[in-house]
């Protein structure tokens, strides 16, 4: 096992920090990171809103369901699909690129490039000591968010990353086992056994809960996620991504 | 800069590998690694389908464009957003789940979250001295792909990621300046500034490729995207995922 391995195997999600901001250096190499994953077809579908202003990272928190710690860390990264740029490369260029700009393809291709993205920052931030939270809560009302960060059409925050010195360290959730997410040649055709593997990952994240709430959360994973599920969150995803002409 | 920010800075994509298998080790190590990224409300929307059968990479390298390395690699993996999961789940726990599964948001939680998880085995990969390639040319026609790793529904195979011992290691493609894609505060409103950024990277990428090719290749970054744009790629992409019962 090498350093970044340990790094990747380490990670949890931080959500308390020290007050202590990160340096301008900490910033680039960061975003640096980020830049060098790769890219579908070298489009770099993405930006990155670094937000230092105080009003606006509370502005932002409120949206994230009052995350205290969406405004206090030590930077706030808002990573955005961007299918902006394109529109000025189509008027730079005089090609017409509306076709394909508004297609599904390309959403997921810039949804995908700024993940990978993201996550080549993530792990950037963890490797020097910082800890790090993946903000999804941003998506409870992206027409505020960006209103808050003054984002063209075309340009839709996908989540915040907050970085900053931890605080505290929370434990590792377990993950589902392996063999349930890692299948070989052709996708488990087996129901029973796919099953059966939940049902064995619902005994660790029960034991896992047990063990750290002293008995008092009892939940399974199926049962978390089902109720997740239910909830039918941010339904208003379609027509916002639409109205960008986006996702056709 | 630490050895893991050392061996993200240094990526490239590898497309010409030695004959040498993955161990059964590193497999599982970057299989851990991309379980080990952050993943929306815990609910882990993703499946990796590593193929080891020589005829199913053959077939899946025909899809990709008949590119050499899908084929010829130490090991490739098959990264799948995976919502069929949560279908079992509501069986399980007699949730109805239908219309959140089906909804926008949940198709990008689980791009996002396959995506985190890919560049952690990317990454994880690239440390252990491997090279790597993503192979976004397996959606040129996901309903074969799908077939060929016998998926059921509201699984879509994203990209594939190609590991391996490099025989050859390429240069590094320049990315956009770092101004152009980290703005502060709010998304840079000066288009004419954007312009000039963009104008200055295609001087960039120019003598990048002149160098490159010793004068032969001579396209610019804005001219190279626009014709990728252009093309008009993939535009099945929205109704394939509709038949999916996704992305409603």
């Amino acid at each position: 096992m090498n350093e970044t391995i340990e790094t990747i195997l380490k990670h949890r999600s931080v959500r308390q920090f020290q007050e202590k901001k990160l340096t301008r250096e900490q910033i680039e190499t960061i975003v640096r990171c980020a830049q060098a994953a790769s890219t579908s077809s070298f489009v770099q579908a993405y930006t990155i809103i670094g937000v230092t202003d105080q009003s606006k990272k509370q502005q932002l928190a409120q949206v994230a369901g009052n995350q205290k710690y969406v405004a206090d860390n030590g930077h706030l990264f808002v990573f955005c699909a961007d299918l902006h740029r394109y529109d000025i490369i189509s008027k730079m260029e005089n090609v017409n690129m509306e076709e394909s700009i508004a297609s599904t393809e390309k959403f997921m291709v810039a949804l995908i490039d700024t993940a990978l993205a993201a996550q080549n920052a993530a792990i950037a931030a963890e490797s020097l000591g910082l800890g790090i939270c993946y903000i999804g809560g941003l998506r409870n009302n992206l027409e505020k968010v960006c209103e808050i960060l003054k984002t063209p059409k075309r340009v839709i925050p996908l989540f915040g990353l907050v970085v900053g010195y931890p605080e505290k360290i929370n434990e590792q959730k377990p993950r589902l086992p392996l063999n349930h997410i890692y299948h070989e040649n052709t996708y488990q055709q087996n129901e029973e056994a796919y099953i059966t593997q939940l049902n064995a990952y619902n005994k660790t994240i029960r034991d896992y809960y047990n063990k750290r709430t002293n008995g008092k959360r009892k939940d399974s994973w199926t049962g978390q996620v089902s109720a997740t599920f239910a909830m039918k969150n941010r339904m208003y995803m379609h027509d916002f991504i639409k109205e960008h002409h986006l996702n056709k």
